[in-house]
């Protein structure tokens, strides 16, 4: 995680972001795609290190909410899914018998889970007596044993989560951080007494993501999912899509409430005040290396990456300048770093034997916040010259420069926040016109590709599906942002608040 | 990872060491056993913490060296073990043509690594084209990359590292932390241009596992293993041995220096200085979550856990007394608790509405290495009462708080220490005497149960087969320290100063 190497040349400009994107994640060393398993990537120090503060910030939010770091093993017995499948027929038969539209699965029920986890049958060379599976996601091995761990309503909220490798056998083409089948994933499960507690928490997770990606300078829609776009076994589920600079939307968030449904299949229950057994209620909170793939596609410029300062591993780098001329450059710039560190900021000293020049292609690559030059002249002078690398460069006092380094910091954060903003802005507007037609529905201007279309909408699931069809791309779901004032449904043309978008998903 | 919900009883006395064993790590919830995989434990938040606290050493360890983190894969593809294959052939050949003795590998060489991994046979409904493993230790993936990442010699060394899952399929009794299926570990690869670069990464190997065991006060016994015991296309391996409170040797730490061997195989070679290719010379380091089982073995008592303060989740556990009766108890307990923190100090308020007494009883057997008593009284008094787990009791003056908390943290990690010593000192006895007879040998006079014998040796490996035989118990190898006279190799007869020990090892 040390200085780069070398220079690589030949990035592709933001503007072609489908080649943009990989080449800078392999340019900037963030993984090496070269594993011998497509989606499968080895990360390297850089981009491990990034991951690894997104996860910092993510367990903070976990500490301050009282959630407990756990981990749970990775192989799930076969057999355990058998109460994961009472849950399925529990939920169809619920929908065959019209109960309630809100608990139906996903189309593929039966057998969709089966087909995207790897399967283990061997142990050595004898076949197991019941295979095992790579959790995709651990609501089976952890629902298991929270069936032991909860007696009464002392033992609850129950809230965990835990920060480890999943897998799914992905057979759609992968693509570094966004579509991967060894992914590293954070997921929180809590447990409740009632329906109200579980809601609550809800509430909570939609705090906590719009922290972190405020944290990560990220704007986001975030959407109460279609019914046929629920987890399984949810009541419902919100998501958070960030709008990625080709204006393909990409799902960094999703939190779920469960209801008891979950609860109902693994006899999670517990005793009540009045010592009655009461079924509990549940949800879960889950993010990924997605986060790390927003980061870089969203901030990126043509140059390479840009490091929100919140999760760069660097903050500063600091580039000494004519260090052969005076022996006092290394020193000095050394006490300086120290002295940054000591203020808890992320320094690093570049002191290859290398042109400046070099140096500062090579950050502005891997997107440090903020390159820091020191030369004797400078040392002098009593300052230094400050870099941003969202473009501004000044001198500044070395008296003050706790201060100077925080406000750089801070004017980074910002001028990210505000490119992202504007990205936001020129790639959501509102859906043309719907004009009725004899064979059915038409635009009155065509749709435009790399546009997320936002709407006003009332309707039904089949109104949904006539808007899915003639746009060609996916409904994601009411949107927790409602209009201002009445609007008329595209569809029904019934007035309402509420607000949807169709947009090309990842 | 809060307060004790409630208090078990029943723990048996640490002198029935294999009852007391596991049942203090249930008692203390560290991991719980009952998931439905045998040596698939799950990591409760006490346990995790301890273990990452752990994990934080090591970082620390791997950041003073210039070690860098990665993270390889889980899985990988069997057709990569042709590689490895061809090692195990060479190394074959080298040993059929008699070339050197150290170059051999265990005796089940060709389908060892086999039968101890897990086999991945299916994506879905799928066969896989290429079965996969779930990686026993990492030498097959790294490598594989390593060769990709090398070219010159500027590339050297290379010292990467990560923390990652493991799996073994383990057919012998599990026992949490020391022989489960999915480890917890730490492995360090490191990449040299010559075989002098990689024995002076052996030495930094060794230093760095004193250190770790210094700070979780262990002692160790450090030995170069027999040949036999050498692992797979390693030139030698050293490994550090903790001896447990049942005399039983547990193997927490091996480095294995691979001169060129491993080389050959994956092709990992470099132009040096003169544009000749050369191959690379390597080495590896492992640890894993037996650190944790020999921190628990070797420092609890029969009321529980001890924490050494350098992993101790909570270094001070603050206890406020007759809360009810004086409001300001609480704040001042706050207080004092954010003022440790502030100073880097791990601090807990056990503000649970049971008697101080169960509180008491709770964190011994959680091993919290301070428990601190403020109530109103001492408040007036501007004092408040200190308990080390390790026995002392004592008033102290709030006013220099931090000084007597860091001291007391000193004194409980000296008192391990010394316990510790006491505990090697008891187990670890000279051989008695060998007597030739006319069937061969025998011992003086008999061995103990629960003894490591340490003798002077410069025997081959029948003269050692000889005494593993006799005695039923395990050559742990040359060790590092030697006797500071002369002595007669019990075998042969012949003057050395060479160390080694049999043991019964886990």
């Amino acid at each position: 995680m040390g200085a780069p190497r070398k220079a690589k040349r030949g990035i592709p400009p933001k503007s072609e972001f489908n080649s943009w994107y990989p080449s800078i994640i392999e340019i900037a060393d963030l993984v090496d795609k070269r594993y011998p398993i497509k989606g499968m990537d080895v990360w390297k120090p850089y981009g491990l290190r990034a991951m690894s503060l997104i996860d910092g910030l993510t367990r903070n939010q976990m500490s301050m909410t009282n959630h407990h770091e756990h981990r749970f093993p990775l192989l799930v017995p076969e057999n355990l899914l058998d109460k994961e499948n009472k849950l399925v027929s529990r939920l169809k038969a619920a929908r065959e018998a019209g109960v309630d539209p809100s608990e139906l699965r996903m189309d593929d029920e039966d057998s969709g889970f089966k087909k995207e986890v790897y399967w283990v049958t061997h142990g050595g060379e004898n076949e197991l007596e019941s295979p095992m599976f790579l959790r995709p996601t651990s609501e089976t091995p952890m629902y298991t044993m929270f069936s032991l761990w909860i007696r009464s309503h002392t033992d609850l909220p129950l809230k965990t989560f835990q920060i480890v490798n999943t897998f799914r056998y992905e057979t759609k083409q992968t693509r570094s951080f966004i579509r991967v089948r060894e992914i590293h994933f954070f997921e929180a499960h809590t447990v409740h007494a009632d329906e109200e507690g579980a809601t609550e928490q809800i509430s909570e997770d939609a705090s906590m993501v719009q922290n972190i990606l405020s944290d990560l300078c990220l704007p986001s829609l975030v959407s109460k999912r279609p019914v046929w776009d629920t987890f399984p076994g949810a009541w419902y589920t919100m998501a958070a899509d960030v709008v990625m600079p080709n204006g393909r939307t990409l799902q960094v968030a999703t939190y779920h409430h469960y209801r008891d449904q979950w609860a109902r299949s693994f006899d999670l229950n517990y005793e009540d005040h009045n010592g009655e057994t009461q079924f509990c209620h549940q949800t879960t909170f889950g993010m990924s290396e997605r986060l790390l793939g927003s980061v870089v596609g969203m901030h990126g410029d043509d140059q390479g990456l840009i490091m929100p300062p919140s999760i760069a591993p660097h903050q500063v780098v600091l580039l000494p300048i004519a260090a052969h001329v005076r022996d006092d450059v290394i020193t000095e710039i050394e006490t300086l770093s120290d002295k940054l560190s000591n203020h808890g900021i992320r320094t690093f000293v570049d002191d290859r034997d290398v042109r400046p020049g070099v140096k500062h292609y090579d950050w502005e690559i891997k997107g440090a916040p903020i390159r820091l030059e020191l030369g004797p002249r400078d040392i002098d002078a009593g300052k230094c010259i400050i870099t941003e690398r969202t473009g501004k460069k000044y001198e500044t006092p070395l008296s003050n420069i706790e201060e100077s380094i925080i406000n750089a910091l801070d004017s980074v954060a910002s001028e990210l926040k505000i490119r992202a903003n504007e990205n936001f802005s020129n790639h959501v507007r509102p859906l043309p016109e719907i004009i009725k037609t004899d064979d059915g529905y038409e635009f009155e201007s065509p749709l435009e590709d790399g546009i997320v279309y936002s709407f006003p909408f009332c309707g039904n699931d089949s109104d949904a599906e006539i808007l899915e069809k003639l746009s060609g791309l996916t409904m994601l779901g009411e949107c927790v942002e409602e209009y201002s004032e009445i609007r008329n449904c595209v569809i029904t043309g019934t007035g309402t608040t509420k607000m949807q978008h169709l947009a090309r998903m990842y």
